[in-house]
């Protein structure tokens, strides 16, 4: 498995993975077969989105807002009552996210679009240093 | 790696992908394993869903937008305001939704519930033309 | 392909499959690969979550609720208007949520962080048994 890391401003930063998942898939020597993005993390997550600055700093970020409040009127979080990290809407949109996307790779290449990126969506308050895991299996 | 197209009508229109994806698993040869569907396209989601008109006509397009709206007092996307191509919100709903399944691949079958369907949702507000790709790991 | 089965006592039930996807990944024998955790139902769910009751019992049910609801004014579900099983919205749930959670497998072992777990998210107003469905490929 390869690993490595970056460094976030916290939430909700989005970052663009796609160079380093690229060049790590090629060097695998995979041709035919299946990549695994994954984040052993529970405050952030993987998804694939256009990486441009409108999506990536206020459309994602404004969604998550309006979805999952961090405060609000009768909004309290039982994961706050209980640990008072002030991250209790970040899990929740972590779960809803998911810590994962597996793609195919064909030719030796990750399958992604042209306006498709493989992006990590830092969901908690606070910067920090995450661990990207990547996996390919096949032939 | 397997490729079919598809013609969606614009947003949102949901798909069976079912039977395609039954016939390419089955015409692999693996007999156990995992299978990805994936869209190569950031306007697009693949997910599973009980597919009969009520879910796929109904409930999941006023789940969309009721969520994530196209135009709403207040809402602008940063999306629109750079490309204005009208589709920020397509953007946003595939990065919730996500681009693939994976699933089992057991007895040369694909693992599916009699009432559970892999379905394209289609998120872009034109008719288009989608290529889905298929990936099977496994022996 | 393993599978085991889980009681669940109807929405929203937060169960931890962690210990389970575990012992039967280490069993698989495979080294280097990755695990599909998969429910082939179409009114739950598979994500990862820090399995704890402030955000097991409370704050995703709570965001399930609010952002899907079961009743609410000028909200008619098409599946119910056909069917009548009172479970439309679970089935929204399920296809937003996801039926499948892809990890990483290295050194024998799920990669999963220490507060993260795999969990199934039991959609479905009413108790019922889940198979589980969990295949592992690599070597």
């Amino acid at each position: 498995m390869e690993q490595f890391t970056v460094r976030t401003k916290g939430e909700v930063h989005v970052l663009d993975l796609t160079p380093e998942v690229r060049k790590r898939v090629v060097a695998s020597g995979v041709r035919e077969g299946i990549a695994c993005v994954f984040v052993a993390h529970s405050t952030c997550a993987i998804t694939t989105l256009e990486f441009e600055p409108g999506l990536a700093e206020e459309d994602v970020p404004n969604a998550l807002d309006r979805l999952f409040p961090r405060h609000g009127p009768g909004l309290q979080y039982g994961h706050e009552r209980a640990w008072h990290d002030g991250n209790g809407h970040s899990h929740v949109r972590a779960a809803f996210l998911g810590p994962s996307v597996t793609l195919p790779v064909s030719d030796g290449q990750p399958v992604l679009g042209t306006w498709q990126q493989v992006v990590l969506v830092e969901l908690d308050p606070h910067p920090r240093e995450r661990t990207v895991c990547l996996q390919v299996v096949g032939s």
